[in-house]
């Protein structure tokens, strides 16, 4: 075969990702010519800060200072969009390239969880490609199994530890036996999570590869709005301590299912039973599970983050493109994406795990019990301990329930609160049966 | 867009994974045809009994006796063999298919391992697709993604839980506590074993799947007989017992690894950290672990085998090629895969578990120490259990040591059956630290 031309490649922003991806082609990319039979090229370039070293030559690579000037730049082919956030120059320079007809790497997900659709439309008009595996769990490839390998499939569900901050602080608190704000201190020391933490440990960076796996596997428009989002940060050491003693592990879990009156999809503290394998994925490992009706139960664990494993999964997008293989964003074509239907609030049945922490005076598990048998709640299994003799401490009382609906138990939840006998807002944990 | 051509198939086989084929295309099929602006259709079939009721319409469909015949049909444009076997008409009619300028695409593991080189030679010559994700790990898209995700990597060590058979084996054994022939004989009454099940508890399936990722990964020539083989029927109710003390699952592993000598290529029982996400795959389900320089180690797991899940791979690979996606099929032109180097014997280094039946007589341990310290093997832990006053009875004694070569071990587990204090020959079986 002969060689063909080369893919010329600009490159937006050059942090940690970037300069991973300008490793990998060096170490990498006589190989893939060879595979490709065709050269992937770096052209032109464009970073904040230009003179500092990145452990890479960039001597003979055009430096453009505008992104948004490199995304229309006549020289290249494809752009790679490696800066960040929902807007601004992200944002322009991505609309810029794909208007240019310039094929768009990105590992951008929240620009995707705000504007994929659009995005996704533009791109398809333009006839070129808009790939985004880096963008959701790191190096593994969720993308692509979920548009290629599980094509000839309807997924009814799709689930992920997509955080890695999240895992690698419950997965300290658990192992080590601390609480949340020690491990979190710790984490923002070892690089795992930014000063400020919000975006991670609220769920918030969760939810927004949740809404693209969400519109991939259902064929729906990107609907970042409507997730359920809850994050770890009400989680205790008495929380975890019961998890172990139960069974379970306590994981921050993205989930979306399809329901008969729509999508439910949330991200929340979750407890696993202990056996699944997805409970095993720990630190700053990532998971993404997806269940589908010929495929079955398939599991994916990787890094989700870090230069060379998003780096990896950068290459793979843009080999595709050098190759000549280019699929509509989301799988479909954007015209057939449905809207997002939203299943009924309250509807998700399961079992629940509830701690309250009581004032340790007669009738409190009494105005406990009859509150949930008021919601016809049936209970598993109940469990209090303490307090051991320290006066006015609190008695923490966990509860497992059998299956039940959000509804009943929030409405019982509220009901207990209102009567006075417990000191702090109940805790509940939903049980993922896998 | 404008709808193409139909890719026109002929499907050589309906076992179970043929009619589950027929099952997804007849579920998907116009999903499909949507998505890729061109239909898939059966054109033709070929399989031992006509009659049949299958539970799908087939009177529609085309019917050829001869799978030969088939395969050099000029109505079709692809040819899908599931009719299994290394050899025979399964060959035959590849091999027809491939020269008469058709694509093929196969579950057939067999035929790969044994004529993988010479059939990826064959379709390149002829410049169409020779596809098979349905023969390694069922539903696990394991070729994708070392073929396309980790394409910018080195893949430095494969490994996975390559037969469905043996997990179940194995999961039930721990998890009930119950001897190797008992669920060995439940496995073969509830359909997951052979009447003859040599093929599968002797390791040999597995080794068929790890031949093939081996080559893939490494761009060598496929390689089955380089392939170390133990299977198995050795795992004893005490060798479980003891793993499961400390803190083990024994599973029946398939690994490849670069080494500075070559290959080190083998299917063997190994002991595995039960915290290790790869310990939790349990029952028939299988996994592939991948570590990668720049994606790093990635985890997939999900069902191995089945008429669902296999044509669920099946039908990935009829996309790729109904798309236009034609890759050389093991990842590198055939005329660049390397021949296949084995490692020197004996080097693999690591831990080991050592469990001897031994006569309860003065001198045993002392004897087994002896020769351990002759090959400078040192011992982590040396638990010894029984005989508890039953006269005669043999005891159990389990050894942990600290890292050696396997052949110090040999040596000195050889010296120590020579010396007669052991009832048994040794039961030795790696540690896989993951």
């Amino acid at each position: 075969m002969t060689t063909r031309e080369p893919l010329k490649l600009g490159i937006a922003g050059l942090g940690t990702v970037g300069t991973g991806l300008l490793h990998l082609l060096e170490a990498h990319g006589a190989k893939l010519a060879d595979q490709l039979h065709r050269p992937v090229e770096v052209v032109a370039v464009s970073a904040r800060t230009r003179g500092k070293d990145r452990g890479v030559p960039l001597a003979a690579i055009r430096w453009v200072d505008d992104p948004v000037k490199l995304a229309a730049d006549p020289g290249i082919d494809c752009f790679v969009e490696l800066i960040g956030g929902e807007d601004g120059v992200a944002r322009r320079s991505v609309e810029t390239a794909l208007r240019a007809g310039k094929h768009v790497v990105t590992a951008n997900k929240a620009l995707l969880a705000h504007h994929g659709f659009e995005l996704a439309k533009l791109a398809e008009e333009n006839n070129v490609a808009l790939n985004f595996e880096a963008a959701v769990a790191g190096g593994i490839p969720a993308i692509k199994t979920v548009r290629e390998a599980l094509v000839g499939n309807q997924v009814r569900r799709v689930s992920g530890i997509l955080n890695g901050t999240c895992n690698y602080i419950l997965s300290k608190m658990q192992e080590e036996r601390r609480p949340f704000a020690e491990v979190l201190k710790e984490a923002q020391a070892a690089g795992y999570a930014e000063a400020d933490p919000t975006f991670d440990i609220g769920g918030f960076d969760a939810a927004h590869k949740l809404a693209l796996l969400t519109s991939l596997v259902f064929g729906t428009r990107v609907a970042f709005d409507e997730i359920h989002i809850e994050g770890i940060q009400s989680i205790t050491a008495a929380d975890i301590d019961a998890a172990d003693e139960l069974g379970y592990r306590i994981k921050l879990l993205g989930v979306a299912v399809l329901t008969d009156s729509g999508i439910e999809s949330r991200v929340t503290p979750v407890m696993i039973p202990v056996e699944a394998a997805i409970a095993g994925v720990s630190g700053v490992t990532n998971a993404v599970s997806l269940d589908a009706d010929f495929a079955g139960n398939l599991l994916l664990v990787g890094p989700g983050a870090g230069a060379k494993a998003t780096a990896s999964a950068v290459a793979s997008d843009i080999v595709d493109i050098a190759a000549g293989f280019v699929l509509p964003p989301f799988g479909v074509p954007s015209s057939r994406l449905q809207p997002h239907k939203r299943a009924k609030l309250g509807q998700h049945k399961g079992d629940y795990y509830i701690r309250f922490s009581a004032f340790d005076r007669p009738g409190v598990m009494a105005a406990i019990t009859k509150r949930m048998a008021e919601q016809e709640v049936s209970l598993d299994s109940i469990v209090q301990k303490g307090p051991r003799g320290a006066p006015g401490a609190l008695a923490n009382i966990v509860i497992i329930t059998h299956e039940t609906t959000e509804e009943a138990i929030r409405k019982a939840l509220d009901a207990i609160e209102a009567d006075g006998k417990v000191a702090e807002p109940p805790q509940m944990i939903r049980i993922e049966e896998l």
